[in-house]
């Protein structure tokens, strides 16, 4: 491991003097050569499915894994979106000449080495690593066992296309399972200058309890959706639908709504039949489940804390904003949270007591994610408040120093 | 610990509320306090200054801890800027429309609960409560025992202030010498957001090991000042004389000055007397000794790494600018490097290659303080590249979160 994040430190340090043209060089080699093995990818990836059914994975979980043609396409989308960005790295910003005539500018710069550790999804490896040559930071990409197969292929490729102009330890992609690998990496702060947890509890804890290194954890995704008293009831049910089942195994998808007891009567029984039309399996409070007319499961104080990433919501009455605002304080994740109601003075209240990286009034809360907010795409999202909050793009892996120039300036 | 730490929680969400005006209020309440009270704050710093000689520490250390007339008038100076300052909370910024007509926009939030955890001078105190204020965090100040009598009135003017107008527990200080305090305070994640320890190796590899939370140490400053073959000797000379005799018990202060062999004839002389006439006691290598004529000190291996905090510099010869990178990239902290040379691409090349928080051309390396590079005040230099690297204003005590308004928008 010693070798492996040694390497990546000095392929940084030439990663840094790459000029723009050449990151768009490599960015579009990195396309190309995805869109030539498009078929070899989806082969490996069938390898990564097949173990997934055996192994019993659930709908979801598979769902995650699954690369096809149009997502292959969409992860090409994506590393074009990012060469076009305007540079991130290198620029200057702020400048001013104080009143002694010295210039104080600042300049965007790398982090340096950062070890990615992530479960599932192969398409963060093309994501990651684009995102990675576009800030200049080298990236270790630790991925998870299930997904073994199409990491490697993903690896291949994209160190194919980066080894025609800088050195392919700049993106390392580890196949190997044992959690040794990770322990071992956690130690060697001197070559690594972050680590990204992007995943369940269990991986955020370990690395938070064994890391030398500034952590930012991309963790659960517990996210509430608050119809208020004054909601727009179509609105209301457009946007409980698409933040429920458009997908269900991400992050950003719902686990929970709250629902103002004035709406209840009316809203309950179309939401009801709506949501079971589309498989989604209900946990529900009593007042709810009045409302509603049917007769469904009734929520225990574990669905409040549960993160489902399945096609389960969990349903609560509640008397006030102040109501829902609270529950969200105990329960949420510093990720998503929605409010809909066209009262604007709600709206702000909303806004003004919850904490989470995104706010959304009235829209979806799958908007939170880097693609939809002009990003291209993300690392992940960070649900830590320190260095980046929310979806982190190329800009959100770079920090920014100060430079000074004077004429022999003292104090 | 936990309930000062709840109080310090509780009190933040009140924070998040006041508007500009009440924040500038409180700031020139403080002010005013620090103003009215100035003999009892001299006079509370007197028995820590006595304890101090007491106890024999060294007189750089004093230095430090030293407030005196002038030293307050400048802490309420740095109030009054803070106050004068933009207002960096809850702003939008980079705000704009999507195809689907989706406003998305970024909000700045504060962090919520700042421990800082810090040594010796107790203007800190004073620094970081404004700052707090002006950026809606709390903050809980743990100094050192050698700055209690200080801290604890300094403490207490303050929280008379800004009782006015929110809870006196925003800035709270503790003045505890017991390092079970500290141990205790950081597991308490679940109110406190970040820990910043200022100062020494053994308080920063304390807070590292022990912190729950997200750290960012502002540790060593062992900075260098480089004479390049092209450098102005007269401006090198006012150089090094400022960076490190102006005042020497502080981080920006240089410790090693490495010397282009090519300039070393012309200019060791000059430099020797110069320094010693100031009193800097001096720690050279061969090359430096045999140009400068003198019988001086011999530096050894361990003057390299040593931030000595006093009136002591190490020299060293290098043949070239990559040599004095190298010694660099070995030996710095990532605070604060400096060129002197009149060779554009030697300065260029020099900020390509040295990783600080401050790269200074020509100019002495006493400007990287926030005060003097615009920000009022600082909480102090951060060494960590994650989240603020360099001096950390009022800004870099927020993060930022996005607010999307939609009209019923799906994906």
């Amino acid at each position: 491991m010693i070798e492996i994040a040694k390497k990546s430190k000095e392929a940084s340090k030439l990663l840094m003097k790459l000029d723009h043209q050449t990151r768009k060089n490599i960015l579009s080699k990195m396309a190309m050569g995805l869109v030539e093995r498009k078929q070899d990818i989806i082969e490996a990836n069938k390898l990564d499915l097949a173990a997934a059914k055996e192994s019993g994975l659930s709908g979801s979980m598979i769902d995650r894994l699954k690369l096809d043609g149009p997502r292959i396409d969409s992860m090409v989308q994506g590393v074009q979106a990012i060469s076009e960005q305007e540079e991130v790295v290198g620029t200057f910003h702020g400048e001013f000449t104080d009143d002694k005539g010295l210039k104080i500018k600042r300049q965007r710069i790398p982090l340096g080495v950062i070890l990615m550790i992530f479960e599932s999804r192969p398409n963060v490896v093309v994501d990651c690593a684009a995102l990675a040559i576009k800030s200049s930071n080298s990236i270790i990409l630790k991925g998870g066992k299930e997904a073994k197969h199409s990491n490697e292929i993903l690896g291949e490729i994209i160190q194919k296309a980066i080894g025609h102009y800088v050195p392919k330890e700049c993106v390392q992609v580890l196949a190997s399972d044992k959690r040794e690998v990770v322990s071992e990496l956690l130690e060697l702060n001197q070559f690594i200058d972050v680590v990204i947890p992007r995943g369940g509890e269990k991986l955020v804890k370990f690395v938070h309890e064994n890391a030398t290194m500034p952590v930012i954890a991309h963790f659960q995704g517990l996210c509430h959706m608050y119809l208020d008293k004054k909601a727009n009831l179509d609105k209301a049910l457009k946007l409980v639908l698409n933040a429920k089942t458009q997908r269900t195994g991400v992050c950003n998808a719902i686990e929970t709504l709250l629902v103002h007891q004035d709406i209840l009567k009316e809203f309950a029984p179309r939401l009801t039949q709506e949501l079971m039309s589309r498989g989604t399996e209900l946990r529900v409070d009593k007042d709810f489940m009045m409302a509603s007319g049917q007769d469904l499961q009734a929520a225990t104080d574990e669905d409040w804390s549960t993160e489902y990433l399945d096609n389960i919501l969990s349903i609560k009455t509640v008397k006030s904003l102040d109501e829902a605002t609270s529950h969200i304080d105990q329960f949420g994740t510093f990720h998503t949270e929605c409010i809909v109601s066209e009262d604007t003075s709600a709206c702000e209240n909303f806004l003004n007591s919850v904490d989470a990286s995104c706010v959304m009034i009235n829209a979806s809360s799958r908007f939170n994610d880097g693609g939809q907010l002009g990003l291209g795409a993300e690392l992940g999202i960070s649900t830590t408040k320190l260095h980046a909050y929310g979806p982190m793009g190329a800009e959100q892996m770079t920090t920014t120093r100060y430079v000074i120039v004077g004429d022999g300036h003292t104090r």
